[in-house]
């Protein structure tokens, strides 16, 4: 192959990880750089190419990349640029694919991180050999890709799969998003400690949980406490994992996938949220459905899923 | 064009209706049988066999053929079989597209009835030119057809897109499928009706409905009584429309689409369905999709769209 490498980029909110990636997907080099630091886009981008730069002279020059693949929150395929990203210091849109590309001559797409994570898993993940899954990232928020018949689900505008913000409970929780009851307030890391805290506020039983400071717990204490067999901790992924897979029947209903891919921090707590998910999803399904669909974890390590999902979209890109 | 016909089967709970169509969605000759009364599928098949040679004998012979396009109730396309129809009289998995592809050696496609529409309306109707869009069927139960791409999904097994088993309602309203809760117990022709008798048993206002026996209320009653200005009537629509624009809401955030087109027996109430399903699906979209997806009703004639739309299937069947 004349040009054997792709590069992946993972834009996120505190921290920039970038890397060069083979065919197989092993990551060969990569660095990184603060995202959250660089209030101004020019410096930013300044410090990210100055980046790249060093990794493409590290494997030879940029005549042995393909391409250049980047997951960003609020990323959109159709125009490479971030609109309105309400975790990243740079408001409106950026043009960052057109911006990136210009400053080093290489062809560049770009797509949410989600997305870039579905197409991980598709490349070198659980999904391999699927044509229909759905990863669902559980981290700080919820996200989704969505895979159809071997394509990611853009949409007509690239902005579709933000199943985080489904509505699962009408009048429900507050959301960043200013509306109420999406699914991420109750299931992504954050909604877990919401969870937490208001068990612990509303109850009086008996918790492991009540020696922390209440406006610090994190889904990491919930998990602590829960694997020590603390009650109101397992309850709490419990619930959470009963809206997750009430969620997962409606997501079946629509698209019918082979498989549901977990990935992000909440996974950790491995079956402890998989065990109520799968139960849920089953007792929720419609008959034609029932036992159909597999319930996975990602197979991708988490310090390379992301970088590796937006490198194997730069095959992609197109050759300048 | 050497064959230049296909031919569009609608198999529905009560009538088979079969026509040949022509490249430009022309209907040339069309026929239909009861289905409901043969219980027999065998003395089924004879008579849908009949009716579709004595057709093709109107048209030239089967050289003139291209290919037969079925839509069925829970038909799928994988498996060319309708599999545990409810309101069908044969139990159990037919495989139609075989049978008849072996009596009149032509090549058969089957689908579910909800995706040939959405296949109709991308060839002849709304969609023409869209790549992006959803068709929800609203008559005795709630059906849908999900094009993505330019792709109908289908899932991994066939039997995507059932939107009217989505759960919009948490141990809601019981539901033919043995669930509670599902879009079409509150959204189809049916479930209009249903809302009207609850509405007048457990409310004590005046309202035109109330001069018809409660057991046999239609929802084309209750249309007629909202066109009087009948303020209960009114409200009936609303309600259906807001949980239906809810609805839309949430499909928006799956698969983002151009447009949503509404097709079937209650699309006839028009403005009076319609702004509530606008209204209530805005105030229910994130920021990112508002605006942006068209809400339209389909543009085929109800008596053709049926079989302009499974004639449409017949364009990619098999050459035999």
């Amino acid at each position: 192959m004349e040009k054997p490498y792709v590069i992946g980029v993972d834009l996120g909110g505190t921290n920039t990880v970038f890397g060069v990636v083979d065919a197989r997907g092993n990551v060969v080099v990569s660095a990184s750089i603060k995202t959250g630091t660089h209030n101004d886009i020019e410096l930013y981008l300044s410090d990210l190419v100055s980046g790249l730069n060093m990794l493409i002279e590290q494997v030879g020059g940029k005549d042995k990349i393909r391409g250049i693949g980047i997951g960003a929150p609020n990323g959109n395929y159709f125009s490479g640029s971030i609109e309105f990203a309400p975790n990243l210091p740079w408001k409106g849109k950026i043009p960052l694919a057109q911006m990136i590309q210009d400053r080093i001559g290489i062809g560049v797409v770009l797509t949410n991180d989600a997305n870039a994570a579905a197409i991980g898993e598709m490349t070198y993940g659980a999904a391999r050999g699927m044509k229909d899954f759905i990863v669902i990232t559980l981290g700080t928020g919820v996200g989704s890709g969505i895979v159809v018949g071997g394509q990611l689900v853009y949409g007509h505008d690239g902005f579709a799969g933000e199943l985080g913000h489904m509505i699962v409970r009408r009048n429900g929780r507050m959301c960043g998003c200013g509306r109420q009851g999406c699914l991420e307030t109750y299931t992504s890391a954050t909604g877990v400690a919401r969870t937490a805290r208001e068990y612990l506020t509303i109850r009086s039983d008996e918790s492991l949980l009540r020696s922390i400071d209440i406006d610090a717990i994190t889904s990491k204490d919930v998990y602590d406490a829960a694997v020590n067999g603390d009650a109101l901790a397992l309850e709490i992924f419990e619930s959470t994992g009963a809206i997750l897979g009430e969620s997962c029947a409606d997501f079946v209903t629509f698209s019918s996938p082979e498989a549901i891919i977990f990935f992000g921090g909440l996974t950790k707590a491995g079956d402890l949220i998989m065990n109520p998910i799968r139960h849920h999803m089953e007792k929720n399904l419609l008959t034609i459905y029932k036992g159909k669909t597999k319930l996975l974890f990602s197979q991708l390590k988490e310090s390379d899923a992301a970088v590796l999902g937006a490198s194997a979209l730069g095959w992609e890109a197109k050759e300048l």
